[in-house]
């Protein structure tokens, strides 16, 4: 999970979110909007029976420790499982989370206050195998993996299989870039480039360039330009001033310069 | 206000509530449930632009705010108006809240944590005047007040008018009791008795009193008996158990020992 303002565990029953598989919140600054829903959620997670074994890890600023763990100390007296801060500096990109098919790496932003970004990306994938040909060499199940990775295979009269005749390239890995709360900012776009997915703050029109200026937020032609010079392949427009009746400006205006854009509507879900 | 769970602020805005008519803020428990909506709410206070002069009064038991100031501190830095706490104890009746209209007095509560009821009660007001009377004696404006309060007027020949024939009585002075998170507690019926609305725990069905002892909850019937026995006006029953797919049968239960008893049902308004 990324971010989790007042009401988030109310959105996720309606959007049937399963509690149980939530391990990691990613919390990019300490912005009640951004933070506020934590206590409750943890708070619910022990009452609904989350046990001992699933330690719920929360990556963000380190001053979200010493405000939230007094509160769960109090609250949470009861609660079987364990809360595990794991903080990381606002200025410099890091790997903060890695898994055996993942990494998340930070992408420091500029706001009023710090701010950070998060990329996912996938690890390359295993190549996939041709299942024909491991039957019409007779390979056994034992080289599978090896081969999988990039192997060749060696036939019993000594002579060579390529790997690019058993297997076929691996699907491609997929990424998404998340930068909420954020004046443009092209140091981000090396992080960034290429992802199949970018988030970006964009909460005010084109002729509200002056108070995205004041606040550190960004214009729908700023997220739509940053989209387009790190070559994502799809932009989500989000965190929409309050000012405005509908969003429908701010996605015109962006899809003048970035044309494969949409809107972060509420409980929108994407297939990356 | 009475409490202040986690989205409380988004409720107000559905159920068009004003926030700046909000001053007091009353806290029966420190139980999320109760009080997680608080730094959101005050947040939001802060950023609508509610000024210096008008302090937000929170009545708590004292460790709120221990536990609170820090995140006020850290996440309203920039707000211009005041939250003060005002500590009360858990094992005693006090008046916490006194104006020109209005006390506000603690109900003691038995709870798994320490819980506290509040009773609202309306001042007596004054007397009603009789129009026709004050014409027919030409009573002069500047003995108005005086005979609302219960003078009688004195004639220039030196002859009484009592007051009760210049004057008619009062309404009733309004009363409210809210009594949640609490087994029934025989010890509040002198505080509460006659009230016109009494709020009551009514967690459990009838039949899962094993269940409301354990935890220090009410069922419906033993919400009722307590109403019945305070000789209160009305009964609202609330703070339902989630294991019921509807209520019904709590209140078919509660009405068979107190038949003016309604369920709390999201949204509900009434007018005492």
């Amino acid at each position: 999970m990324i971010d989790c303002g007042e009401g988030t565990q109310l959105q996720m029953r309606y959007s049937r979110q399963g509690f149980a598989r939530l391990g990691h919140i990613f919390i990019s600054h300490l912005h009640g909007d951004h933070c506020f829903g934590l206590i409750g959620l943890i708070s619910t997670l022990g009452m609904l029976g989350r046990g001992h074994a699933a330690t719920l890890h929360i990556h963000a600023f380190p001053e979200l420790e010493t405000l939230l763990r007094p509160q769960i100390d109090f609250f949470c007296k009861d609660m079987e499982y364990e809360v595990e801060f794991h903080p990381f500096a606002p200025d410099t990109s890091e790997v903060i989370y890695e898994d055996r098919s993942l990494t998340v790496t930070t992408i420091p932003l500029c706001h009023r206050v710090p701010s950070s970004g998060f990329l996912f990306r996938e690890k390359p994938s295993a190549r996939h195998i041709r299942r024909e040909m491991i039957d019409f060499y007779h390979i056994p199940v034992s080289q599978i993996n090896c081969i999988k990775n990039g192997a060749d295979f060696e036939l019993s009269d000594g002579s060579i299989v390529p790997n690019d005749w058993l297997t076929t390239d691996p699907s491609p890995s997929r990424s998404y870039a998340y930068c909420c709360d954020t004046a443009p900012r092209t140091e981000i776009i090396p992080l960034i480039e290429g992802v199949d997915v970018l988030y970006h703050d964009a909460t005010f029109q084109a002729d509200d360039l002056v108070r995205a200026k004041k606040t550190f937020h960004s214009t729908s032609v700023g997220a739509a330009t940053i989209a387009a010079q790190a070559g994502v392949k799809r932009l989500i427009l989000g965190h929409f001033s309050a000012r405005y009746d509908d969003e429908k400006k701010l996605l015109e205006e962006a899809r003048s310069i970035f044309p494969a854009t949409e809107l972060a509507t509420e409980g929108l879900s994407i297939q990356i």
